[in-house]
């Protein structure tokens, strides 16, 4: 289980018990009828759906499903227009596509259609309506390499369907898991995209391509960073938690201290509580935005700063300093004020597919990940695969296969490969699984010390620190040149 | 049944009604004790088993399979050797290894460890065993990309087990879909091989990339050269057949005049006689070496030419035309002398996985040809694909995606890749949907004059032309320079 859940931080909370069913095959405009302001969603775009093979790589399976894409063409110019194509990850498209403001606001310098595909199994992309997600037969098409596919075969249909879009150069954009699907994109299909801007994508979080405990660690200096003795104060959180739990009473005066909606009944429960204060911990490091923000969470500006001025003292007695987690966790669960009290089994991030990414890293995206509490502040754990194949295998009756994703996608040994861009916020836990160094002149490392999770994907803001405008600019700046000199190829 | 019967050029000849069980386990010496000399097989290797999964692209299908593979070390050095890595195509493994002597000459000058992997479903790298061709659902696994990734596998497990050749850097080198697989992987494995050499690959026999009719107007091209009228010969005798087959005295004499084992009963039987025939030319367009060889069948060195001197005046009567044909299809068939009677049932290229290679090209291999009766020598038809799904779905219950090739591998469209070289025989028919311009400086073509299909995979041979010696050296000089550059990697 912790295994597993030390995995959540890139999606979250299910969007499949609903059951949604197949997607209408018509397409229809966005609630929005005019331009929106730039940092208010929704932005105006219309729904298409596409007839996508189920099994891209064999015969046997031979039906289709309908893959949602969401279009905006207010800035395309057909005479010389590009197509800025988002490759969609481990959640609802119509929530990257609010989410990903960089590419509305560049989309009139470079005279672009906007494209956002949605995932394979995410969304209303779902290849077998309400069963896709019933066994591991209809699990079986949930993979990278579908959704690669997937991307391909739309991309080359909008450019036999629109007009003017034939010649136009494609270049993908992504972030998180969605830029690690760019990158890979334009690796295993240089023919379809002239490049790829992957921001804050871990492609190295595999195997032992990076040590496991990278990630845990950023998390860490970022607390470290925060505000004095934070970092000190959760590690020594978690002591103080096992002290106190160990007896009924203390059990009783943790569910109210922490306001649990569920008292905590037995050391199962402890566990939990703790894997999602750890979880708390971590996606406060991704979303640790300059400004206001509502990415995972409504959240104030620089919110490690605020929630590490409730722990400035880890010195504290156990009672006292876990009331102090307690307020510093609840600034990111219950920053509207309007929560009566918190729930340990919701988890911290809303609009992913949960689900989904489960059962993806437990096949494709194993990223191994482990914490010693001495280059972290957080309790020991191991890399454990084999207790974490068993789980899976007792989930999905699937096992990981560790190395698949290096093997097919090259690991660290990619500098045959030409026209992407690595960008990665330095605060930004992923950032240790991902390019920092240049390694190529054409395979770009862009890291943006003040940056968390691919904060160069969002919308421009008066927040914005320097070295975020900064690396937009040098992103458009390769784009323009990709587009150029495809230009001269026509 | 004819469109089929245009593919079977690639590949002919079941070898799994045999019923092969699965392969042992243990490694086994080749029966060789010693270096052979080299044009006489077979050479001195050691037979090996690895474990692939039957499914590199889906997680619900977990088994494995034992895939066979050919090594032969002899001139392989720890210190600085490369690794010469045969990409297997449509038959047992050990006929091609015994039929690309090329590699086998040019080990000792790169320190070469040589490798021939077998492709998956033929020889003895079955995956389901004697089941892998039972239905559909078993042959699922039969693709191009799960071979890819069946060689990606191997590869790594070989730098992993064998001292000294984790560094060593893989050249892909196949022929015909051989080839075509080496220079796919290289576009979509560039991690594992630094280069492929790729001859005599159509990898732009596809859709409509190059004109569906190029193939038969190259065999055709190569009997106008072959001698005075024989094409024209060869267009008359399809009029000649349908006038003397119309009656069953025709019938009977056609039977007898052919020499046939089964006699003709009907105008199927009359259609059969002719594809068999447009087959024979095909073939012997393929194997027109300028030595004494037997790669598909034993023959005369420029069999063309030798089967031309029987076809010398197209305007002969009826009978007499085709008692000519028959002498020189018989050039094809019995150049030993042995065979009592001709069964055109009997496919004429041996060692090559019918099977297979019908069912690849009923899913992905599809490629489109047509003849026209104007630009070649063949009575006209055109390429249905229709008709072609029809068939497909009758034999196998699955349809062709013709446009996947393409989708997936780029079409034309290529240029963003590096270090492959494209050799083609001019004389080979399928040089028709190869690559014979350059591309880029490091996408080569090489074409080869004097050369029919792949010629400069065959051993060295005192008739080589020397414009096939110079391709070979041209070849090495590449192979040398990627080898050079991937030693400053490390």
């Amino acid at each position: 289980m912790p295994a597993l859940l030390l995995l959540l931080s890139l999606g979250s909370v299910c969007c499949l018990q609903r059951g949604l069913s197949a997607p209408p095959l018509t397409s229809h405009r966005g609630p929005a009828g005019r331009a929106q302001p730039r940092s208010a969603a929704p932005y105006q775009y219309r729904t298409r759906y596409f007839s996508q093979k189920i099994d891209h790589f064999g015969f046997d399976e031979d039906h289709t499903f309908q893959q949602r894409y969401l279009v905006a063409d207010q800035q395309w110019r057909k005479d010389n227009g590009s197509i800025l194509f988002y490759t969609g990850n481990e959640g609802d498209i119509t929530w990257f596509c609010n989410n990903t403001g960089f590419m509305w606001d560049v989309a009139e310098e470079l005279n672009a259609m906007l494209v956002f595909a949605e995932h394979r199994y995410y969304g209303e992309s779902l290849p077998f309506g309400n069963k896709s997600y019933s066994d591991s037969k209809h699990l079986n098409y949930l993979t990278s390499e579908q959704a690669l596919a997937d991307f391909a075969i739309l991309i080359q249909h909008l450019k036999e369907t629109i007009p003017g879009a034939r010649n136009a150069p494609v270049i993908a954009i992504g972030g998180s898991y969605g830029g690690m699907l760019a990158a890979w994109f334009r690796m295993k299909y240089p023919h379809v995209v002239v490049g790829a801007l992957a921001a804050s994508a871990p492609i190295w979080q595999f195997e032992d391509l990076v040590p496991c405990g990278v990630f845990y660690s950023i998390v860490t200096n970022d607390f470290k960073k925060g505000g004095q003795c934070c970092s000190e104060s959760i590690l020594n959180s978690w002591g103080a938690i096992n002290r106190i739990s160990s007896t009924d009473e203390g059990l009783k005066w943790l569910s109210h201290a922490f306001h649990l909606c569920s008292p905590l009944k037995n050391q199962q429960d402890v566990a939990v509580l703790k894997a999602w204060l750890s979880e708390t911990w971590v996606n406060l490091a991704m979303v640790n935005y300059p400004y206001k923000a509502d990415f995972l969470q409504p959240l104030p500006a620089w919110p490690i700063q605020v929630v590490c001025k409730f722990m400035k003292n880890p010195k504290l007695p156990d009672k006292l300093l876990l009331q102090n987690v307690f307020q510093a966790a609840n600034v990111y669960y219950n920053y509207s004020g309007a929560a009566l009290c918190l729930n340990t089994s919701e988890s911290a991030t809303r609009n992913l597919g949960l689900m989904g990414w489960y059962y993806q890293a437990c096949t494709e995206m194993v990223m191994p990940m482990c914490t010693d509490g001495v280059n972290d502040m957080f309790e020991p754990r191991k890399w454990n695969l084999h207790a974490f194949s068993e789980e899976c295998f007792k989930m999905w009756k699937v096992r990981p296969r560790p190395s698949w994703i290096p093997s097919v996608y090259g690991g660290k040994n990619i500098s045959s490969h030409s026209n992407i861009i690595f960008s990665n916020g330095r605060l930004d836990p992923w950032s240790g699984g991902g390019v920092t160094l240049n390694i190529t002149d054409s395979l770009i490392a862009i890291v943006i010390p003040e940056g968390a999770h691919h904060l160069d994907l969002r919308a421009s803001n008066p927040g914005d620190p320097k070295s975020v405008l900064q690396a937009r600019a040098l992103e458009v700046h390769y784009m323009k040149q990709w587009i150029e000199k495809s230009r001269h190829k026509h």
